[in-house]
């Protein structure tokens, strides 16, 4: 990937991760350490609650999307966000799951205070392999101008 | 903690979590399997970036954060959040930071469609040892009604 700078940029442009697949040790794994909670532990467990069976973290699900967003999405000086409008996860990721993402470029802001750089807000949508959005975020990123 | 139920929750009452350390071992240790980028894996590299030095991954201080509310923030059927209206990270996390969280309560909403449950609106601040906010979030978690 070549790094872009914010002059390069035009929303509508979209660009699309490869896939991760998330397998139960590794949801088992992240949600001993960051969200240990019965649905995120336990098949078993998790079928009496809301989430029906054993689900990833949305926490997880966020961090194999940053992943995938530094693999494919190439701003100069790294991907680099200080707000998020939102985060959504509308449905559950279950072991096995293979996500990937798609960022669509919504909108390029050169800076007026600041010469040198600008923000990108973009939609950054993880995908299971039926195409359902398990996770949206708009994050607002600092990006360099062409020097 | 004993489980609370809707009822129980109102607006303006805080929870606050104990402290988590966050190492550098356990900055590399994040960045390398989720946010490989410079200024989370290389304190030189960081020097010439936006950071100035190395700073975990927002998505690593979201995990922290998540982990210390689970340990302090109590509402039955564990904490379920479909989605959060914001999330910042308004300054950098350090090696050697003392993480905690408080969660005030902002609102108390029972489900118009689904009489057993409800809404609880909740900011998020995860501070550090000057008790300077380096991350805010504001999630809608669904909490269970009294039975």
């Amino acid at each position: 990937m070549e790094p872009m700078y914010l002059e390069e940029f035009a929303a509508g442009q979209v660009f699309r991760s490869g896939g991760y697949e998330v397998t139960e040790a590794e949801i088992l794994d992240y949600a001993r350490r960051w969200d240990p909670q019965p649905f995120h532990l336990d098949d078993a467990a998790a079928r009496g609650t809301l989430f029906g069976g054993l689900a990833a973290s949305g926490w997880h699900t966020a961090g194999v999307t940053m992943r995938l967003i530094v693999e494919s999405f190439p701003p100069a000086g790294g991907v680099i966000g200080g707000r998020m409008e939102m985060l959504e996860w509308p449905r559950p990721v279950r072991p096995g799951d293979v996500l990937r993402v798609e960022s669509e470029v919504l909108e390029v802001r050169p800076s007026r205070s600041k010469p040198g750089q600008g923000m990108l807000r973009v939609r950054c949508t993880t995908l299971n392999q039926r195409d359902e959005p398990v996770q949206v975020i708009v994050p607002n990123l600092v990006v360099p101008r062409r020097p």
